[in-house]
């Protein structure tokens, strides 16, 4: 376990000298995995606990309902979390509020994105999406550092130039004005399927702050020339929750077509290791210090 | 879709003549897809949900937290939701209020057990865990059936005698107790790897009310045994978590060993059909019908 | 005890020959007292809420913290419930989730205004308050009313056009295109300490539907003005807040002072008068018939 | 504004040389009335926090309810609030997650009781009312403290022996064995209307540890005679609340009488004291610096 504060762990994931990796998860149980595999932060994706819930990724859960689930997924594990909390659900008064639940809960970042509220996922009808005005969002920012009590807590901020077709010129005005606000990092978000405007923004960019970016739609570039090109954090976004969803829906089928648990067995793991996943070990060491009944 | 009130659905599901099947989900997004498999009740289960939170099955997540899943559960879903409720969170008035809550949130039945609060999972300890005293319980049931206001509401009462080392005919005696205080069915837990002791309770109870079974550590005996013994609803307790988190660990050990997409995109949902399951289509349909700047 | 349902309750009142009177209440025990004085619905005032809460009428509690309060609210009461829901939180999708859950919590009605979220009080920067597009609103309120289970759950248009300087034209204008969309009232708000305004609405509008009016600043206006002009429902928006502030203050600095109740014991109810407000009584009884042990 | 954290203000005030004084409140509102009194401690009354919601002192309200109170309190406030939690609401495992989940909050120290769960309160049919076993009770007071990580959050162990009739040498005895366990400090409750178990119990007792004490029922005895036999905090337990019930029940039973404001407008504090209490001010001053549209 790492002994740093959270907030101090991915500040310095974001600006060390290696490319660092974010999984995302939607729930304690998948940050928990996410943290055992290796990774040493988490993204508390907005789409995939929107999804989880069982709600679309239009703010249709509450900010606390949100803050509730990273809360848990803070709880759960040792690696900090960087939250996808939109556009900050609100104003800058809304962002200053969330910053101080989210310190709270030891939840060590977050991400606003320059959209408007409520929000649409930048995979939808993005065209049509008019951004965030440019001052009100950098205000935005200012508001969450300056309200910010650890010193170490991150904001990222989220340029939606690319997706919405405002050019590389738009990106880049934008991402010089959060950074200026005082943004720890700017997350660069494209959907083309190749790499080219992401190189593009890291060339512009050259490293003026740390930059996270998202290749979801770009998965087929090695990110080797990310690494190369300089990025700080790759964010993989959604791909717990995709592959759950696999996994679930096969699962289902299977116990349905059946009625009988005769060809899944062998692909759940065992009952025991849901129990080892929820820390069962602790509380039995913990019942036999504290409880008298179990002498 | 089902036209019928989830309460009445799952009443006839546990009282007609068919086996039924209850799918295990722990979240709004699980449970959508039990139901896209063909299940026509969901088992919200009380592992599962705590487990997805990042919480222990000792009620660590308070009953409000639980509530909260299952009403995004049934959100998500047009068959009925069957709650664990665990041991009722409490009292009789504890009860009380939980029956009214889950009425509200078109929950359309719950399952409460006769253990003491907080619990300890039937498969952890279980030789040494208590039962709750028989007439309390009863009393428990008799509270949650007298406050219902919709008659189709379904109190199913889970034994617990069998798990603890009680024996069958403290398994009868309960199981009688409770039907008499009200229960709408019977929930025989079992945790041998045979069958032997539902089949012996299933010919010994002989239909007084119907029973629900949970085939999870006998899950190799064939459905047909428990049919033709007269069950009425089995439930698949804990699969798709199982499954998912088998999935979730594979994707994020391939992934961090990776540094890439490239071996997982395969074996992952494409994104839109993560905006299918969120219901994406009739958002888009309602923005044209309320939205003037769409036009 | 009305055996209406509340929405029936809320929209007779709405449309019923005689004046009817909302008064504000800001919990569950505030809700019962209202109750108890007589009155036949309550105003779930956004102002006295959030200040209870002690947070902000801007939006800072979440959408789901505010339906919180109003589910304990008709949880205490048999009287309908009409939650002030400033924006709707949002645009056309969420107000038709805030309807979904307010209808599952028995909350009677909701009153929307044209506004800008994240909200500011009408009476804070009032002239710099934006409004709504005309058109956008009405989507909402359209959005609402199909959304609506119950027939008879009401939504309430609030008109903010006088608060904001907008003129009387502007404020007949959105009158009848909230109307036109499916209003069930319209609430014109002023902030002028004369009636004038509001009798001209009143005059104007000569009865197309419901006026709901709230005299917090016109307050020395006679009730019969409002009556004989017409206004469908008077609202006390926010008196037992205001009055429970001054007692507390007063209670507080006595106590403090004095460092003994000598004081304070005759200007507060007894403990068992909470214990009443409660309902002990309710509970003593079920416990004779649900709890074994106090047999 | 006291700089010190409040774990340590409430410690102090705890261990110091003057007897102190603590104001119930039960919301954000009353905490911050209760501190503009002068009172350096808030507690966080159960019997308060539930009747405000309109529920029973019964754990009616989940222990998650109960904790999202006294955030908004804690977050209304610069002084300490210590939270009367009940029984801990569970075994030593909840209270450890409760612990947790307060610091988080930065509530000060929470006020645990030997009852049983789920509570009644101690002033009804307290004859009937079992109380903890010693071994048991004393087990959830050391994981408590081995839980906290802030080395001053305060855990008081309130001792119902005298109120369940159980007499002195068992209060001693549970005041012992509490404070070997850890406690910071005895709460001893008594429901007569004389000092005469109190200050027998401070006499005993000695200064073993601080001591806290609740004259709601021998409120007639002058506090100096308390600050003579040597305790420490003096809990003033529901006066707020029943200060403002008596107010509102006048209010509302004048306005509906009158149909009028007329004759509660002097007795109400001006909607502008409201918005100064919820820190209107403050915010107007970050619209200037952070909304570019205010310019």
């Amino acid at each position: 376990m790492n002994q740093l504060n959270k907030t101090t762990q991915l500040k310095q994931l974001l600006q060390g000298p290696e490319l660092g990796f974010a999984m995302e998860a939607h729930n304690g149980l998948s940050a928990k995995i996410a943290e055992e595999a290796g990774f040493r932060a988490i993204w508390g994706s907005g789409l995939s606990i929107s999804a989880a819930l069982g709600v679309r990724d239009n703010n249709e859960a509450s900010w606390t309902q949100v803050v509730e689930v990273a809360e848990l997924m803070s709880d759960a594990t040792t690696v900090p979390i960087l939250l996808d909390a939109d556009t900050g659900y609100g104003n800058f008064n809304n962002v200053r509020r969330l910053v101080h639940k989210l310190e709270q809960r030891d939840v060590a970042g977050m991400c606003i994105e320059d959209k408007l509220f409520p929000k649409t996922n930048s995979f939808l009808r993005g065209e049509q999406q008019p951004l965030a005005d440019v001052a009100e969002f950098a205000g935005k920012i200012k508001a969450a550092k300056d309200s910010q009590q650890d010193p170490d807590f991150c904001v990222v901020a989220r340029v939606e130039a690319l997706i919405a077709g405002w050019g590389m010129d738009e990106a880049l005005r934008r991402a010089a004005a959060y950074h200026e606000a005082g943004a720890d990092a700017i997350l660069m978000h494209s959907k083309q399927s190749t790499p080219d405007q992401i190189l593009e923004f890291l060339r512009e960019w050259s490293g003026r702050c740390p930059v996270v970016i998202v290749p979801t739609m770009y998965h087929q570039t090695p990110t080797e020339l990310f690494e190369q090109a300089g990025a700080n954090l790759v964010i993989w976004a959604n791909h717990l929750l995709r592959s759950s969803v696999a996994a679930m829906q096969e699962t289902a089928a299977t116990i349905w077509r059946d009625r009988s648990l005769h060809h899944v067995e062998d692909r759940v793991v065992p009952v025991k290791e849901i129990f080892r996943l929820q820390g069962d070990d602790e509380l039995k060491t913990a019942e036999e210090r504290y409880l008298p009944s179990t002498q």
